[in-house]
């Protein structure tokens, strides 16, 4: 195992108003980090973390991503990921309900505990159940030596760095670059994806430290802090998008909630209709989120819908995009990359909306109430 | 097919204030109707209506339940039962979002779509995607001759008769116990139950109705009217529970959202530590609900917490139950009957509960600003 050195001092705030944000900001080393020392000849290589013989993943039936809060999230985009590089059927589950909802789980399982800390004590729990009724176990965490690092067969390290915060964010970004490494290490293992599709993935996961410094320059981030002032004083909020924007969207409400209060919900923009179009009354603030080519079209009919009905809109499209601004009232663009990696480039303003929200509503950005960095206990 | 006979005349409001409030009241003799003639010495006899031979049904290795709204809130119950009976692996997914995710589908794969007017524009387009790719198709829906019934291999119809309310209630439950009856026939057909335990599920399968007129008396109506004409000034609110009373909590939350446009969200209760505890403050209302046996010890520790935090709250549990009133500000008790068919019940007061509270607000009860009752554009 590679050993990235860390300590209390570097976890300071070093010139940051707050851990949060200087955790933002420290995305792109975080991804980058993550990505070091696993690509070899332009492609994938975990053969010194993972033990899984070819022969053991060719036997994998079903994969089961178990985790709890913003660990889940990432379990979301990795269904989506892994489903779609390797054909496994992929099951997504918060922890606390897996483990007492008699799971089918055998020998032909493979489990991933995504787990920032390593110690919450469900995901712990659920992990162990699974190994005892026959999985092949992965833990994806940021803690060496953590409980549930020591319980799983392989472990993936993120290496983010120590998070403080207790709203995460690059531990977040982190488990997206190991769910694709993975997803493209099996998709290599399996032979399911030509080799040159493979290569240009990881090309595009070799640019998301730049692109996400983009996005954390000023005149960007400005949109977004401009937009969140704004919207402060409301207490209701909607996220939507369609596929990887709403796996993006619900870790964006998720940050939203933790610190700022603002009781915000995301929602499948397509289930919109189905009641939650109840509640879109004139002036509510809703983000939108439209950067998957194949679902922009769908998204963005769900979009007019809203804005015809009163919505106060900031639009998250990609680079090259110039129709969503005319139904949406403030637009941020993330640079260009391949659909399925968008997620890591995507989060980051909502990110930077939940800092601000709270900021501007006054509230302690890095302690919110109730709240505990790691939940250890059940 | 069996046929019942329904007209305009009987679709009136029959003395009711609102079709809805007569449609919850008609979930007793919906449940009846849907029960009728499927059963057959006190098994489940559906042979009239499943085309699926032993032999296919053996074949199949995965079941999608696929619907929208508050059929999908039913598929999410089935999850539950249809892998509790056969250990066959169930995923759920609305239909706007399964469509376009390249789901995994083949000739092994039973696809069921859940639609109370057979005409939802995505579970039908889902549907047939499903089928192109060589799924078996099964529908349930409470209309005969719709598109989603006539394009389905076979059908389940739920008797409830018409629902002119755009909030979901009895389509709903009868979804429920169309569910149960596939469930145990696919037990029965595969033998992965004895036949005492399904007997003794369809026993108490015949008692619910009975059950659900329980729930209607004047004195279990009132409490649930009063606590909702209690917080029907709040603009937020939550429902909490665990396993299947997660799942009755998320169509508790979309029927309270449709029609009273407080921004409700229902919480997996062992993820609230995760996040939304956050928003929990003094006075908010809460609906926790904590009928399953099994996950009871962990959803009364998860109401202290809320209750600790000052939240106004009602509480649903069983009817033997004499501990949850410590915890909880009102409780509402259902009848006792096995686990799995606690749903039926459950859902009964918070279909009450989200009609006094829309009441009291004095919105439209049956004509929800923005929704139509069939959502039949994408």
């Amino acid at each position: 195992v590679m050993q990235v050195q860390w300590d209390m001092e570097t976890a300071e705030k070093g010139g940051y108003d707050h851990f949060m944000l200087k955790e933002i900001y420290e995305q792109p080393k975080a991804i980058r980090d993550t990505l070091a020392s696993r690509l070899k000849d332009g492609l994938v290589d975990l053969s010194k973390e993972i033990s899984l013989t070819k022969e053991e993943i060719q036997r994998i039936e079903r994969i089961h991503f178990v985790a709890c809060g913003t660990a889940y999230h990432a379990g979301l985009v990795g269904k989506y990921v892994v489903e779609k590089l390797t054909r496994i059927p992929v099951e997504v589950d918060v922890a606390s309900e897996y483990r007492y909802r008699e799971p089918i789980i055998n020998d032909r399982t493979l489990f991933i505990a995504v787990s920032q800390s390593g110690e919450t004590a469900d995901t712990l729990a659920a992990l162990k159940e699974a190994k005892k009724q026959g999985a092949k176990v992965l833990a994806i965490t940021n803690v060496v030596g953590s409980s549930v690092a020591r319980e799983a067969d392989d472990v993936i390290i993120t290496w983010a760095g120590p998070e403080i915060a207790v709203a995460s964010t690059k531990a977040y970004t982190s488990q997206l670059i190991a769910i694709y490494l993975f997803g493209i290490y099996l998709a290599q293992v399996l032979g399911t994806k030509e080799e040159a599709e493979l290569k240009e993935l990881v090309e595009h996961l070799l640019e998301l430290p730049e692109k996400t410094e983009e996005l954390l320059q000023p005149e960007k981030v400005k949109v977004v802090e401009q937009f969140a002032r704004d919207i402060a004083k409301h207490q209701n909020l909607f996220f939507i998008g369609r596929g990887l924007d709403y796996a993006v969207a619900l870790e964006g409400s998720l940050k939203l909630k933790e610190i700022s209060y603002i009781h915000s919900e995301a929602y499948a923009a397509g289930e919109l209709k189905h009641g939650t179009l109840a509640l879109i009354e004139e002036n509510i603030p809703v983000i939108a989120i439209a950067t998957q080519k194949a679902l922009y079209e769908k998204t963005v009919s769900n979009i007019q819908e809203v804005k015809a009905r009163g919505a106060h809109l900031l639009g998250v499209t990609v680079e090259e995009d110039t129709e969503l601004k005319k139904s949406v009232d403030e637009v941020i663009r993330i640079p260009a990359t391949m659909d399925l990696l968008a997620p890591v480039l995507t989060v980051v303003p909502l990110q930077l909306f939940a800092y601000y929200a709270c900021v501007e509503r006054g509230y302690d950005v890095d302690k919110p109430r109730n709240l505990a960095k790691s939940v250890t206990v059940e």
